[in-house]
């Protein structure tokens, strides 16, 4: 893996590098985003370029049909630096999320019994759920997250556009991030493991140069 | 006035009476809304839309070749719940902004020399003002604001969609007003004056009812 760094890195500007290091000092595993049976692929890509505007690195995609497109022009390619997790159904998505310590909220954007997005224990790892566009998070994925959660709507519109509603709750979550995070014990807890962040800096990398697994691989070991 | 009320609130319900008194409660001009030569009626309905959810009643709109036109099924009629200014140029627009106390900050998107939009001091009255969607906001804007913002991204892209610019502005323009308003002196500054509640609230009425104006006239003085 030295490997990969050593050959790709010398193809790239300073600037370049500079960006990709700076961008992982930030980067979040700590709050994830959770699409389930998105229908929209625009919905899904403006979604994804504001989880890497406020740098959350995990998108979880619930999706039993099959893969859903990603539309390139309207990410301009933020998902080639996210990690996306595909499941084949809520059940298997969300126990891999509680395995992994994350305390799930359902999106419930219709009002009801819903904690306000604002009052979210963001010092906890979270991951929060978004439904398909028409019908909103399904029941058998309300039924297994740990709760629910709204933004409150304060007009006479009843609901947000689904990619509006997304920028919202990861610029929120970043900001209780930078708010938390000094206070904090552990401040580490935050941010992605010195692994796994070598193991996105070499994955960036070969998005970064053409033809990179050959360059990689060229000279054999 | 006290007839339009008189004779139109008897049509409505008793629920929708309600919610309107309860927008009234929350809606606030102490945060204005500036939209600079914006191109497409979907993005600009989609903005209003979100200044509608977190209750801001001003949407400037600057455009100096004539109306824009909005589309009803972006907004669901967000618009018609706010006060749209419409202004000929940039410097009637904020000249009149000025006037009325406002400090006018022009997003600056791209970076440079601009405050972070969650370092605004949103204690004092403040305009916010976005640009068109692919030219940003103009020289000339930018020269006559007081001072520029941006939203601070942490990934790789370079640039928000403008629909979620506005809807993360909005947001946190009214968590910090949610945040200050208890703590200050006089926290009726952050609300609609009682004279501008009253005449919102006949307006909003005569939307409400269908033929409100025949109904509220036909029996003369």
């Amino acid at each position: 893996m030295e490997r990969v760094v050593a050959r790709l890195e010398p193809l790239l500007t300073e600037a370049r590098i500079r960006r990709m290091r700076s961008v992982l000092a930030v980067r979040s595993d700590h709050v994830a985003f959770v699409f389930e049976r998105m229908i929209d692929p625009h919905n899904l890509s403006a979604a994804l370029r504001s989880l890497d505007a406020f740098s959350f690195q995990d998108a979880h995609l619930v999706r039993p049909g099959g893969r859903l497109g990603l539309t390139r022009g309207i990410t301009i390619g933020a998902e080639r630096w996210l990690t996306l997790h595909e499941a084949p159904s809520s059940q298997a998505c969300l126990s891999g999320l509680k395995e992994a310590g994350y305390r799930v909220y359902a999106s419930h954007l219709g009002g009801g019994e819903a904690r306000p997005l604002t009052e979210i224990d963001f010092g906890r790892r979270t991951a929060i759920v978004f439904g398909n566009e028409h019908l909103g998070v399904s029941e058998e994925m309300l039924a297994l997250a740990d709760a629910r959660f709204r933004i409150d709507m304060l007009g006479f519109a009843q609901s947000l556009n689904l990619s509006v509603a997304v920028a919202v709750s990861a610029f929120h979550a970043r900001r209780e991030i930078e708010r938390l995070r000094p206070a904090d014990p552990a401040p580490a807890r935050f941010d992605l493991t010195e692994a796994r962040r070598q193991s996105l800096y070499e994955q960036w990398l070969r998005h970064s140069v053409k033809h990179a697994d050959r360059i990689v691989g060229e000279e054999g070991d």
